[in-house]
């Protein structure tokens, strides 16, 4: 017996979750570049959903996402309220903003490899865009902050995607039910991140003297 | 009786100056980073028509307007062509530059808003294409020059779009004249603009100790 | 008698070898920026095939080319292998990696203009396609690495790509054999381009006390 956990409409609610997740981390970036309001709002608009609409971009599905369905921006904006209202509790909040961070990399990954297997592409393909919906966002964020991008300086987190959508279709030959599919394959990145954070793994830097 | 001041000419005449003077404006930004010509043409360029751009990119109106109308590279050149030349006098023109520059903030928005109208958007989706038609070439000039974009550190500018946005779809409810809706939209914005730049309004950063 | 040197075989290997070396080129940037793998491949990956990403996202032929030939990845993994491999080697061989990636710059010049003139743009916007697809890969590089684009800045490179481009359409009313085309365009950029570094060519800066 497979518990139906993973159904559409979980995975809808958990994809919002991250949605709104990704969107106070921009905050706390926009905050700590003081920008002014629009620039917070528009460094969490990016970090929500920047990945994704680079890579609807990339595949051609335009208008991308976010101008068809409205209520992401309007998650944004929620996102940029309360992280701006409770902004001094964010801290103390950390842990949980982590956790839920997480597990917007697991849905964000499947959700853009599901978006390439719609368009017929190629599995490695559809893991790039997975990759891309859950890591990317980040990689706009600081290019727009001015930084190099931390995705290509420290911890493990695109490669995380990465093997996670190897395994995505690696059960999905196996011809796993498509709940279950979603919930290994999530729990299997969010359970890497969470091991990677702690034990503090990283890629190596190629560079040597 | 509505004066017939903004019908489909006059709209594209202003549309050409816009063009120009956010091109003049980039002129002026790759002189100053010291770039080589190529440089300077880059970044009048993407000042110009960056913002149109990417608009056309997130709505898929593709190949991208300049590729398709040409005459707009040809005002960027010749943007840059009299900057150059008359460089040494741009300082002392700098006030009629910001009035033309702030002409094209009007213009630019309302076509934006259009794009999105005639792509069946919904109208917040319209207002922020508007913006971002109207804004977003600097952000990627700023960008290219290594600078965090100015647009989300100072001055109002991109939310007097917005406004300007609501303003548009506030009037069109009224069923007016379009001659009229767009002369009333774009005065409002270049005033309000004009305003704000007297008045040195900015938006709260919400970065607090 | 016309070599069938440039035949559409010669071509495509010749393309392969360009994409191969801009690569290679990225790997040495992103190593000297000490990013991490994940890092160095994204580099690597932007600087070969940026240039031609942003060409088909600006003219809508989308999936972009590497999602639907995904040899073009495997190109980039094999250059991103090699040149962490010998990346001690790659110092004595810097010659003939410029050779290359000149070669590159002349191959990925046509094969721009080609696109453009399949979807039956003007001449000029088949160039700035053709000089797009050569030389923004190297944009997008660094401005991930966060620096300002040195194409804005030192070397004809652009250029070079420009003014062969309208070689090429020169050429073209001449009704040469395709292949004659082909060979005479490509060999004038990578001359010209030869030439520049050899004398230290370079664009004028505009900006004067």
């Amino acid at each position: 017996m497979i518990p139906n956990f993973v159904n559409k409409k979980m995975f809808h609610l958990l994809d919002i979750i991250g949605t709104l997740f990704f969107a106070i981390s921009g905050v706390l970036t926009g905050l700590n570049k003081k920008l002014d309001a629009f620039g917070v709002f528009v460094i969490a608009f990016v970090t929500a959903l920047g990945g994704g609409t680079l890579r609807d971009i990339l595949i051609g599905k335009t208008p991308v996402g976010w101008m068809i369905d409205t209520q992401y921006i309007y998650i944004v904006l929620f996102g940029v309220l309360i992280s701006v209202l409770f902004r001094k509790k964010l801290d103390q909040l950390r842990v949980s903003l982590f956790l839920f961070d997480t597990i917007g990399l697991g849905i964000f990954t499947i959700i853009g490899i599901e978006k390439g297997i719609s368009k017929e592409l190629d599995p490695m393909i559809c893991i790039a865009l997975g990759t891309m919906t859950a890591s990317f966002g980040g990689v706009i964020r600081d290019i727009l902050c001015n930084e190099i991008p931390i995705l290509f300086r420290k911890e493990i987190y695109a490669t995380i995607c990465i093997i996670g959508g190897g395994l995505y279709f690696f059960l999905k030959q196996l011809n796993l039910n498509q709940d279950l599919l979603y919930l290994l394959t999530s729990s299997f990145i969010i359970t890497l991140r969470l091991l990677a954070v702690y034990y503090k793994w990283s890629l190596p830097q190629l560079y040597k003297e």
